[in-house]
């Protein structure tokens, strides 16, 4: 039981230009931790940022998550199959295999029900190739213009797997810095849509599932798996600072090492975006003890989601120009910074 | 795990006049059930509704609820109150106590920053009266006029209380049906303010936790206690009829010994409602077996969330003109319906 703090009213003033809640605080990057900071954790007298998904007693874990993503339907997904891939690798970021998947729908008056249906069809299709099932639910409809079609939030329960503790804050100096594949398509395919672009890109969302891919991780490596996350707002850069600050190491990756498919890479040019961060839905970033990465990234290798795996970096103590670095491909050092504002509003 | 059955696509159309989701579709009335029937938990490949609170594993209670009232404060209570009870009382009514809430925001741009901390504050004030923390949480912004100020859901994970067995399908031909207190407040509150009319009515939301007067019934009562409900959308009507549906019997009530206090029958008057349609956030219906009815009532007298509780009518076999009939105060009978379409949009 959580008391409340009673100086939980000395919460930071926000700053005069950013009384108001602007699109920039969505984008997970420095502005959605200063909101958070401000207007959420403090409020609920939370000492620091929440994790992803939380434990809950011994082996319990749960996620929650909203879906605001648009357009609804793009190349290789949909709001529905998202809300449930993006529920079910927060949980595996902790982790924890589902086992069971909740649905809250906020609907605005006058979403044709061919698309509700076929929205909440990808759903239980997503839920099924995860081997999970939405237990209960909840629907409300606002009037014409209160929303934006369909907002979805999913929460997920799930089963912390035997030998499993990886915590944002695990990571430890030495530890190899291990990537499941590349990077960039699901901003990409989302923005391509946007900009009338996805004919001539061809690319897709690369949502989907990482429970099995973290099971095998786990499996060979048990606790020397330290600490995982799925970049997805905010993108890499923003995964790596957030689990660099939770651990209290710096973390030094090398460009050169970083996956980026030559599609996204042209699309990011054409948009003006840095791959690092656009969001992904279907890779993941681990922290891994050294004398294990070899083993972990040899079973990342025999699951579809980690053919592409490899190691990208290291980390070292903290300390430095900031807590992510990278080595660039004409052998400078590079700070990789958390995205200010917004880069990509409703990606998610 | 569930497949997907392959007749799901046989799932009934909807029929012309609604093919696109209307506000009515939100009132937790007959076209709520309709949308959810063919829409949602048809194509989840669900043989029938899901409860607002779903059993995982052997003692662990699930439930998921949005939140997009309007106004966001309103006397009695705010959208961050309001969620957290909701929410509590959806896992007390399957007879659980509150372990962990999840708490995902969706805000529009422009909202204030703080309006935003108050609600989180509301949100954590509320959580700690109910001995429980919000342990995970998720924020999405969406640009101004895609939503409307704020939309919460919450999620709600409980513990089967030991000896609680309540179900929407448990009541029993002979069961007593006890009411916990008075009827309308939150609805008339919420319609008060909108109209203009709270000063003049005084009627304050009855919002509050049900957990502790379920505990006392569930020590009392234990699998005595056969169906609970907190009659929200749709009413006390809507509540009886969904537990008479899925209970396989008649609702027998007595109008005169349902209470309905003075400034909310007035205000129902006045605004043309049926009380026993109106949305209540802060009482709840039992289903219990006759031989323990009187322990149950004393057991709930001495709470003070139940302080008014009465026995207000008894089941009999299916069967007959309606799921629910009462008599009314010149001794006829009626029929008590679910509502068709909207009454009160937003309530919840």
């Amino acid at each position: 039981m959580t008391t409340i703090d009673p100086d939980r009213r000395s919460c930071p003033a926000p700053a005069a230009e950013t009384e108001r809640v602007l699109l920039g605080h969505g984008s997970g990057g420095r502005l959605s931790a200063d909101l958070l900071a401000a207007a959420i954790t403090c409020e609920l007298g939370e000492p620091g940022p929440l994790e992803d998904a939380a434990l809950v007693g011994r082996d319990l874990v749960v996620s929650t998550d909203g879906f605001v993503v648009t357009p609804r339907f793009f190349p290789g997904g949909d709001i529905g199959s998202l809300a449930v891939h993006g529920t079910v690798n927060d949980l595996a970021m902790r982790g924890a295999r589902p086992i069971a998947l909740t649905l809250a729908c906020i609907l605005e008056e006058g979403l044709p029900q061919a698309e509700l249906r076929a929205i909440t069809a990808s759903v239980a299709a997503a839920a099924s190739g995860c081997g999970v099932r939405v237990v209960t639910g909840d629907t409300k409809v606002v009037s014409h213009g209160a929303a934006d079609g369909c907002y979805l939030t999913t929460t997920g329960i799930g089963e912390l797997l035997p030998g499993a503790v990886p915590s944002a804050s695990g990571g430890k100096p030495g530890d190899v810095v291990l990537l499941s594949g590349p990077i960039g398509a699901h901003g990409t395919a989302i923005l391509s849509v946007r900009e009338g672009l996805e004919f001539e890109s061809g690319i897709r969302s690369d949502s989907r599932p990482l429970h099995g891919l973290v099971a095998a991780m786990i499996e060979t490596g048990g606790p020397d798996v330290h600490a995982l996350r799925d970049p997805t707002r905010g993108g890499l850069a923003s995964a790596l600072n957030e689990l660099a600050e939770a651990s209290d190491v710096t973390v030094e990756i090398a460009e050169a090492d970083i996956p980026v498919p030559a599609p996204v890479a042209a699309a990011c040019e054409l948009l003006g975006l840095d791959p690092l961060h656009v969001a992904n839905e279907g890779c993941l970033v681990a922290f891994v003890a050294p004398g294990s990465a070899d083993a972990i990234l040899a079973a990342m290798h025999g699951h579809p989601a980690g053919r592409d795996a490899r190691a990208i970096g290291f980390l070292r103590p903290s300390g430095g120009p900031a807590p992510v670095v990278a080595r660039t491909l004409v052998g400078s050092t590079r700070i990789v910074d958390l995205l200010i504002g917004e880069q990509l509003p409703r990606i998610c």
